[in-house]
């Protein structure tokens, strides 16, 4: 075994009926390293939670799904236990990559949209919010309409069962205050309107006194073109 | 106290955000019995259990609703004990009937659906199960698009996080038997398509070998209308 570089390439495929754990989406991953099956199944399983089963398109999900790693050692190089974490690291910005580009292409999508939750009690329940907003419909038609609606992320938010105060909640969308401690910051509607535009949106949402606990997820707009995909079609 | 009629009357409202326990919904319901407080809100409890808490449109809940219920006492009838057993079920029937109306008249709506769940362990499954085929957008848009995708239908189920074995599934649409222990029936695509163009639509899934449990839930379809509604107003 030589020292030198590696190389790490995938493919990913997805449409409607995407909220993993996993559904309707194929992952292709290839590693020119030399990494045992015992060692790379762990380093999957990692990646997968924090990409592809961090992404929503429309909630639903499949009986179909394969996400397949593969480290052919054609690179002739096998990595230290130290350089094995920084293998991890790239699987997991390359399946972070895949999956977004899923989200990107969902049906009828304009628009990824970024969510990042902070401050929670753990990580579970800042991916629990997260995956709540995301999958609200209201919050995903208000970005549709380039609508800068805090209250409907924080009331996904309240929905997604887990403890939460209001008035311990700050939101950001595009970089922008929109909400601290749960009451509308000073803001210009009309300039955010105008950002969030933009095909690519970020919702954060940060809590006060709970804890370090933090996610990102990744869903879309809901557009009409969901619906005619979805409404006219015989699967 | 006399003996006599009692009446018992009505009104809700409702649109979007409707996923009760409660959200964006006000009801009240008034009847001329003479009831007391603590012998009332029990029949509310299971009323509610059974109707406002059973519908739903978008999946969305909000901080605002009221259901209140009023007996005034004004037909001067006490209803014994056996007799109250009658006015709750009346109390269930308009209840119901309010519920289905929000339903009906959901953001963008053009048909109600009703969710038969039978022969579920337990009611609290099969009310699990009602529930994610209500919110799946797969189902809501197949049901848009007068599209008979019992596919999506028994696909929600398994995705309601109840054990779920697809082979003792049944699943009837309109009344015609689309899906037999988990395979295609024999039916009349053309046929049935048309039969879903009805306003009012009938999803029944039918569990064998698991018990008695079963629920009955009410969602709409999802249409282009919705979308339009929720990403051009700004609340």
């Amino acid at each position: 075994m030589k020292r030198g570089a590696l190389h790490i390439s995938g493919m990913t495929k997805g449409s409607g009926m995407i909220q993993p754990n996993m559904a309707t989406t194929l992952g292709f991953v290839m590693l020119d390293a030399a990494i045992p099956p015992g060692t790379l199944a762990p380093m999957l399983a990692r990646a997968v939670g924090r990409s592809y089963n961090r992404i929503s398109v429309d909630g639903d999900t499949s009986t179909n799904d394969t996400m397949l790693v593969l480290a052919n050692g054609a690179a002739n190089v096998q990595p230290s236990d130290s350089e094995l974490s920084k293998v991890g690291d790239a699987l997991n910005e390359v399946m972070e990559d895949l999956a977004r580009q899923i989200v990107r292409d969902g049906e009828g999508a304009r628009k990824l949209v970024t969510i990042e939750i902070s401050g929670s009690s753990n990580d579970d329940t800042a991916e629990r919010l997260a995956r709540s907003i995301a999958n609200s419909l209201l919050v995903k038609t208000a970005i549709a309409g380039s609508d800068p609606n805090w209250g409907r992320i924080l009331s996904a938010a309240g929905n997604a069962g887990v403890p939460l105060d209001p008035a311990k909640v700050d939101i950001d969308l595009q970089g922008v205050p929109v909400c601290r401690a749960g009451l509308a910051a000073d803001f210009s509607e009309a300039d955010l309107k105008k950002k969030l535009d933009e095909t690519e949106c970020l919702i954060r949402l940060v809590l006060h006194g709970r804890g370090t606990g933090s996610a990102r997820f990744w869903t879309c707009d809901l557009t009409e073109r969901y619906i005619e995909i979805n409404a006219s079609y015989r699967t």
